[in-house]
Order: structure tokens, then sequence, then C-alpha cells
């Protein structure tokens, strides 16, 4: 973390989270029928049991997981002051999905509505922007929302990098602490741009826009991962991070009740597992979801809190690696 | 803007600005010519005399900016605390641009680096997040870069939507104030959704990726705008916008030296220097330029603090609408 960044917790209070799924479930059975595959292949390749498919619009399930996250703070929009979309596969590039979820939730109210692009760390980047919007008392409450929709350019001839995604959105409310201890205890994000091209979408910006190249489009669309190189990148650089966000935070490992890890995938999930000698601690919801992209921390989230698995007071460390290649981490009292 | 957000001053210094244009001049003239259209039609219809056209990447266009941005602050990229990409078409929908103007710049150094999309206001609301950011002491030293290829997704046959357009990309590097004054008075966004679809690329994002739709995809990829509505709908919201960022700041339209416009249209920029009486005082580099989409409002703000117009301790207006619709402005102090 570079050296100028400040060390002071910042209060901030998770009030309410959300996620939703799409309704059309993909198994890997099923899966493995379509590919002409034996059976169990899909499963045992990329540890995902099933996954969702969204064939409708990022911004409108986005827009749902939202709709709970609101119920579950108690907060009316009315109330939010900003409208964060936090994703790396929004519906379109103009304008944001912020201004299309806004379409969907506030149509007539001027929320201001903005995109955050961390890849898989832009639910991470978004909160601990608004740590400090809300504890400097910039804002008081903000809505984020992430929604991603990795299927639209999956390559089915490349399963290990296929295999592993799944659709999905998840969104918070967040607002002062007031007396209750809730805050942001360290964060961090480290972006390694050597390792720029091994996880990427070449299509859809201006680079490679349809009137640039050569082919068939759907090809530029594709998401396209060199796993190898973004592990050893990500290992390389995590222990040290990992270790410099808990000192910041006055906490050891030991002491937290859970760890909620973007859902990379079953080895990233496995080898965050060890090196930190987590265990059961860590949050997995990957066999059920695949990879969200940036779907997936929040959701995990979500999940740590629905199931009573993270209570008020507890700490708990935000922690994954996104497209950059980008390290995000972050130690709360929740 | 909402009722919620702190009214108080924020100490930021905008240390230095650089702007950057592609090496390729496209005239009016020669659009005239290819589009085989009487002499001066184009200017006529569009306002524009020259715009750039960049046939590389918006991440290496952006970089020159950067360094620009850097050397006229005195600051080295060691001691940047964020790179945040501030676009609306930026290289890839993944990794960030943010993450791709990192490899040009910093390759090896982990400086976080992501994006926020805003559309044309993408600048001036991470201008407004690296005010905070800074004057809460959780950042020192911002890097905020816009760069947009608007070129690559126009439609000939809709001269007043396309000819307006042109590349560019400009930087600026922010910090700590000390004791200068320099400030954010007041700033504020606004959107309105319902407005959402009329300024929108469609395709290039996951609802309209090209194993969803039928036909050409370069059609899906291009820029739509029904310059009527955005405008109505803008005209509308933006005197009581301005209204209330001038009465937060404690300025009255008279007492500002510049007033720094995001450069939308000929007709936009007329009616800004009607409706609020600013004459002379608004920085107009549209007809040299076009509309630069994100890039407009920090290339303007480049010139008018490169020519002298914007002095230290001078007030300034930074206003400006992007799609979503939304509405941005900030009052600052330099």
């Amino acid at each position: 973390m570079p050296a100028q960044s400040s060390r002071e917790k910042r209060a901030l209070r998770i009030l309410g989270t959300g996620a939703a799924l799409p309704d059309e479930a993909l198994t890997s059975a099923e899966l493995d029928e379509r590919l002409g595959l034996p059976a169990g292949t899909v499963e045992a390749r990329t540890g995902v049991r099933v996954r969702y498919v969204e064939r409708g619009s990022a911004a409108e399930l986005g827009a749902r997981a939202a709709r709970k996250a609101l119920a579950a703070a108690g907060v009316d929009l009315d109330d939010v002051d900003v409208i964060i979309g936090a994703s790396a596969t929004p519906d379109q590039p103009l304008p944001c999905n912020a201004s299309l979820m806004h379409e969907q939730l506030a149509p007539g109210r001027p929320i201001p509505a903005w995109d955050v692009n961390a890849s898989c760390m832009s639910f991470l980047v978004a909160l601990d922007l608004a740590a400090t919007l809300v504890d400097a008392g910039r804002h008081e409450r903000i809505l984020i929302v992430s929604s991603d929709l990795a299927s639209v350019g999956l390559d089915w001839d490349d399963l290990g990098a296929s295999g592993i995604f799944g659709d999905g959105a998840a969104a918070a409310v967040v607002g002062p602490a007031g007396e209750t201890g809730s805050a942001v205890l360290s964060s961090g994000f480290e972006t390694y741009s050597e390792g720029a091209h091994t996880c990427e979408i070449r299509g859809g910006g201006s680079r490679y826009a349809p009137d640039r190249v050569e082919g068939e489009y759907a090809d530029w669309g594709r998401f396209r991962m060199d796993g190898g190189a973004v592990f050893r990148l990500a290992f390389r650089h995590l222990p040290p991070f990992v270790a410099g966000l808990l000192a910041e935070a006055g906490v050891t490992m030991d002491e937290l009740p859970v760890v909620v890890p973007h859902q990379a995938s079953h080895h990233g999930l496995d080898w965050v597992r060890q090196q930190f000698g987590v265990g059961d601690r860590l949050v997995d919801i990957y066999a059920d979801h695949g990879n969200q992209v940036g779907a997936s921390l929040p959701t995990a989230l979500h999940t740590a809190i629905e199931s009573g698995r993270l209570q008020r007071g507890d700490h708990a460390l935000l922690l994954g690696t996104g497209a950059g290649i980008s390290l995000g981490g972050m130690v709360l009292c929740y």
C-alpha cells in the first residue's frame, strides 16, 4: 500500500445487504451433457456444481439486489445520497450501469449515479470510497450495487476459464456508524499491471471497437484468462499484503470469525484457506454460485451476514484479486 | 443535490494538469469532401472546425496526458497514491483503463488503479471524490486521467451526432492544499434517468453482447443521441442546480473569472453563455476540439490554467452534463 495513505480507522456501518440470482440455473451435470463430456467432468474441472445464467439485464438484476439491501437496511431510496454501480460487465458502455439501475429504482428522483470499475474488486473499491465519504461527512447513505453477467462472454472451448463463472448481483446500503463501533479498520489496493493482459475482455471498448477489428466480433467479446499467470502473481503478493492489512487493523487472523473472499476459483479459495490458516472460517459460496466477478464478494458478504456467521461487533477480512491484476483487502468491524 | 450531502468546503489543490491530442487532425472541410457535402456544411452544422482522431489506444493517449500533468505538478509517480481512470470509452471492458494506463506509466509499482464512469462527467466525479479523499487525509496525491476515443463509434449518416465529437485526453494531479486556500467550495451531481436512453452506446456491454444480438455488430457500437431531448432535460434542471452550487460556495457568477464547461456542443455552450450571463468568461475550446466526452472538461480546465485565464486564488465554476442524464458542477478556488 502506498506510504501516503492514511492508516486511521473510518467509521462506517453496513446498514443492509441483499443478493439476487437469475432464475435460470445451469448445473455442471447439464454442461457435461451439452459439451458431450463424461458425467462429473465439469464439476471436477471447475469446482462448481451450479451457476446461474441471466438472459436479461445486469441493471435489472442489480436493482433486485438493491431493493433487498434497502429493505434489509430499512432505508428509503429518498434517503440515499449516491448510487454507485460497481461491476465489470455493465449493461452498456454508456450510460453507466448506475444510471440504468437508477431508471429501475428511482426514476424522477435526482439521486447521483455513477460507476466504479475495478473488475472483481469493484465492490471493495466502492466500499472503501464509501467509508471515506461517510466518515468524512460528505455523504450520509450510499447504495453500492454489483451486478455482473459473465455468461455473455464465455468461450466453452476453454472450459477451465468459462465453467467457473456465474451471473449474479449483490448490494449494500452503508451509512454512519454513530456510537456502534462499526468501522473500516484498514484497507488497501495494489495494481500489478505486468499482469494486465493475463485476464481480459478485449472487445467492447474503444481499442478493439467493431469497426477496428477483423473477424467474428463475438470472439473479441470473449473473456480470456491465463489462470496460472494470475495465480502466480496474486499468490506472490498476497501474503505480505494481508499481513499489512491485519497489522494496520491491529488484529490477527485467529481473531476473525470470518474471512470473506472474492470467489475466484476453487483452487484460489483452497490456497487462501491453507496459506492463511483460515479453514472453515472462509466464506465459500463458490460451488453453488461460481465466480460472479464483481458480485462475488458482496454476495459472500451478504451470505455471511444473513447466515449469522458475521455478527455485529465482529471483525472480518474482505479479500480478493481482480483483473488489472489488482489485489484488494479490507478489515472491518461489522 | 441530496439533502444529506455535506456543504463543507474541502481543501484540495490542483498541482498540475496536462492534455494530449492525437496526431491526426480531421477538419470539417475534409469531412465536407468525404461526405460529398457543399463546403462549409459540416462546420455550420456542428460548430467544429477541427477535431482529432486517434487510431491507437485510449490508455496510451491518457498516459501522454498523465505524464504532462505529473511534470507540470512536479510530482513523481512514486508519490501518487491512486491512478483514477475517468472516461466513458476505455480501451477494454476488462481490465479497467487505469490498469492499462498503469501499464504505460508505472509497471512494477503497485499503485492502485481503478476507473470511474460517469460518461462526460467522469472527470468531475473523480475530482469530487479526490477532494474528499485528500481533505480527509485518506490519500495524499491522486492522478486523474480522462481519455476518450469517441471516433470509434460514430455514425456518419447522423452528422449532427457524429460531427461534434473529437478524441483526446487530459489529466490532473491533485494533492493537499496546505495553507494555500485552494479548495472545493461546493459540488453536486444529479441523475435524471428518465433520459437514460437519450444518449447511449448500447453494444459493448453485457446486455447487447455480440452473442445476444442480430445484425452487423458495428451498428450496436454506435453512439446514439436525441440531442433535443438531452438539451430539454438539461436546460430545465441546470438553472436551479447552478444557483445551488453558487449559493453553497458563497459566490456569484459575476465574481468568477472563468466558467469551465463540458464542451457538449456549440448550441449547449451558447446556451450556458447566455443563460448564466457568462459571456467571454466561458472557456470554449469546442471549435478546435469538438466534444471530447470525458476528456472535454479537464482539457478545458488545462487550457484555462495554461493560458493564464485561471490564476491561483481565483474561483471557477466547472459545469456539465453527461449521459445518464447527469448534471455535475463544482465551484473551486484554484
